[in-house]
């Protein structure tokens, strides 16, 4: 399968051992359900997480971070007040930022967070097909909650359209991953339909996003390097799994064992 | 075992398959202990959850959700003001909802906010001996913080005034469950001790029962099933769990896996 | 290897029969990555966990508990002041409590909470090297972002400094914790290097630290009795574990297991 950028395994893999070297600090603010998950999926690919909200130190915490990841699934004013200064902060001192637009399209209030901060110029946008097609302004789009009614490739023109307007590195999730500048796009087949059992998995993929932008400057490089580790790690973890319990549980140990050799066998790019 | 009312083995099934087959969106105003795992267990058995708290879009969200669970464990003013906008938009829309009344006699607090939810009309209270006490009005009634100092099998004679004061289904559990509209009463006795070394299960619980209550209309058969998707969970991972970790992994493979044959072979109704 | 003061092995079984005799009600103001985690680590111990942070039911949640943990890992101004009412009313009631200055030195918020918190009379501050050098007033001293840069053995000096001026005793930990009253120290060799690929154990250690002050007079015996049950889990659970999500179930396993021949067998007093 031939791929339209220069994201390979190579690159997966050097994306990987960067992160492993450096260790890069990623300033995470992001809900209530999926802190814990999101800070050991870091720790175990070899990043610094950290958890940081207070609209009083969100700015200095920055400035000592690699990258951001903005995460909207448990909103509320105060955190909004938090995440506008944290992107301002970031992109003053040109620290690469993610937007994980949880729930855009169910609420006034979401809807309206997630498009103020896609205007903001993240690094890169990742949602499930509903998210997305609600930040590239489809009329009526309507997500279940907090998971999609639709499928990646719905999303995938309206992805192109959103990172073209936004300047992001666009990532719709599903069975296959896009990753889109608006020019270039990246399909990527691998992961699990356990993983969809599993709360949080999405933000651990945009948490991932964020180390690998941390260490890599080609964004979309960084993004499908990001997303792919997550799939690997699940793929790899369900089919250990008899349930969601035991695949939470692997996908950890996975993210720690991952490696080039790994990488190589089994990273499926194209659709 | 001769139950008192409709709920049986086959009702618990034909509840499961309807959550299954439904996907039903629950949405849950809960505290920060037990987001991660009660959206797990929901995920588990097959329901869609959502945790959303700013009152800013607790309203919106409840108008797309098939029920709601309002859980007290971590309070704080900005969340009991959530809590009643929530609970009066489900009540104008006839979506049921479960007060879970964590620590209720364990400070001020609590317990007037339980009071206080408990006349909104709640299609189900559920809590350990000492919260269905403390919310029945026994003088002088104390929890050792969030956990029961006190059987089950006390609070049975309360709890039925509980029912009829409120209009609500109440649940008391522990060893045994007891679930009564003040008229039936099932006995439940599902389970194990191990469970009670694992943080909020008594939480999982009501979630569940929040699915349940998302498609049947038989209240009394509803909860009694929901209680019963935990309890005979966390029985068979019991068996298999050396300690707690364990037992929790397992709890959710085990909702993941839970089948009509296991429910008919293992559910122990009466006392 | 000979000890300086009165903990052994004995003294550490002891205070680990008291917990479970005793289950004394432990009351936690900590952060949102780690409540479940820590609430599951004080279960597994024997311990009654209560996480409960709104400033209106601090003061009277403290007086019904037997200790008192205060953890700044997810700060917020609303927190702060919780976190003041709750130490002042332990400190009324010769309730003891326990400071984890988390990410103490990242942010001025952070650091002047971490060293107002420091000055109410703590009866232990447990923190990584780099926190406890920012405490103990180190000049220019910077953690990166809430994972140390320095060895504990760099702070033990500030640590019997800072242990002189608050009247705390202080715990230095890393791969040795150092546990000082300023006069006598006490350093444990036990742990594995996994357990830095969890989140939150520093803050499991601190919380299960509350859980032995509860129980037990002697603070330097009961701090360094805290930190021996995490270190000695997480070393038994490092044995069983291909990698962090491994780690974490088995680390709550060998909590519950815990038992004064193991103890016996595997501690290390002395550096």
């Amino acid at each position: 399968m031939p791929s339209p950028s220069s994201f390979s395994a190579d690159a997966c893999s050097t994306v990987l051992a960067a992160i492993r070297t450096r260790a890069p600090l990623v300033h995470n603010i992001t809900n209530y359900v999926v802190m814990n998950n999101t800070a050991n999926a870091l720790l175990a690919l070899g990043a610094s997480p950290a958890m940081v909200h207070a609209v009083e130190e969100v700015e200095e915490f920055v400035a000592l971070s690699q990258s951001l990841v903005i995460n909207i699934g448990t909103l509320s004013r105060p955190w909004v007040a938090a995440m506008e200064k944290a992107t301002d902060a970031a992109n003053a001192r040109h620290i690469p930022w993610v937007l994980d637009p949880v729930g855009a399209g169910a609420t006034t209030l979401r809807t309206e967070t997630a498009a103020d901060l896609a205007r903001q110029r993240p690094a890169c946008i990742r949602g499930n097909a509903s998210e997305i097609l609600v930040l590239a302004g489809a009329t009526g789009e309507k997500t279940k909650g907090v998971d999609s009614t639709r499928d990646s490739a719905d999303a995938l023109a309206p992805a192109r359209q959103l990172a073209l307007a936004t300047g992001a590195v666009v990532a719709v999730t599903g069975p296959i991953d896009y990753v889109t500048d608006g020019r270039q796009t990246v399909a990527l087949a691998n992961g699990h339909p356990l993983m969809a059992r599993v709360t949080g998995l999405g933000c651990t993929a945009t948490a991932l996003v964020g180390a690998a932008l941390a260490v890599e400057k080609d964004r979309l490089v960084a993004v499908a390097s990001g997303l792919s580790f997550l799939a690997l790690a699940g793929e790899i973890a369900a089919e250990r799994s008899p349930g969601p319990g035991s695949l939470q549980l692997h996908l950890l140990d996975a993210l720690h064992q991952l490696d080039a050799e790994t990488i190589a066998q089994r990273l499926k790019i194209g659709s």
